[in-house]
């Protein structure tokens, strides 16, 4: 787990809420990829998982979270 | 990843609690595009998770937890 | 999805936690309904999830957390 | 639904948090008995998830989420 | 489920995030023991879900949403 | 229970993100050590779920809800 990095620039802050949203993605994919380090393992379960209607909505349900955190830590960028 | 907009307007601000809520339902709908890139995939998983009662129920989880996020960026609207 | 109102009333406001529960209900329900818009379908998987005790619970779970958002939204009906 | 009482007196504020706890699987059993209005078919499905260990795990995740609202709406029985 | 202490001390305030952390497992223990009363029985579902991946994972999903509680509750032990 | 540490060092604080992220991953994982203490089954659980799509998404949930609680504790890393 030490050689992945696991939040990209070690931060929770970002421009906007899209980059936002793309890191939520991110943190998401890299808890996958600290749980099963094998690059071509993963790439087969990613085959399942885009083509399986319960999991897209169960990764749906994981960013969801994740935002949910990078959004409070961005004080959802500002503008209220 | 990079050519799909993952927040229409990239703002998580709307002007009611209903534009909210059809924010909340786009940005999940966004991530499964994410996920799944292929219009035509998708529209199969479409057709197997609106006619899956487990499925519909799990769709519910993941944006009541998008909708928490937007409503909270919106100060609930104010009305309090 | 534009012509289905998502939020009765479009608002997270309500007099009581009772009806704050109702409209937790409601808003579950109504993200089915857009994502499942034909009534006789519909109709249906209320048979089945009606009958099944891990959809019920599921059920449980996304009122729960449509629940939070909306009595956060009521400041807790204000009362502590 | 409309004679179904959704949250016991109508509030979310215990003396205790045993108290609020109690509230929270209440409400949670109130959700199944707005979806099944029926107590001999709840009867049944209480036998399957009383002695479903998964089942059992899901009805504590429900209650955990129900919790969470309870105490914060009664801003943890003040005590901190 | 009157007979049944839901919370140990009837308290969410613990002296430290571990005994903290302690509470959030019995806290979840103790609704799959007022949900099923019987020992014996929870014994036999223990050795289901102790040797259940899928079953462990849950578990730490409704300890990791009941701690969310208590660390708010302890204003996450001061130190920040 | 009383042997297995379910905080290490006892404490939610970080200096980065990035070490919060470890610790959120560490805690899921005691949580699973603290059901099932035998080493060679949590190993032989780790190989299933490792290689399973559902359970490694799953885990990625069960992740987030613990990384909302250390990012909430840390106050974001107060940099907002």
């Amino acid at each position: 787990m030490d050689t992945i990095t696991l939040i990209p620039n070690n931060s929770l802050l970002t421009s906007t809420p899209e980059e936002g949203r793309q890191l939520a993605i991110k943190m998401a994919r890299l808890i996958i990829k600290a749980t099963q380090p094998d690059e071509q393992k993963r790439s087969q379960l990613r085959d399942l998982y885009a083509n399986d209607a319960m999991m897209l909505i169960a990764i749906g349900q994981t960013v969801a979270t994740e935002f949910a955190t990078v959004a409070a830590a961005n004080n959802y960028w500002q503008s209220r």
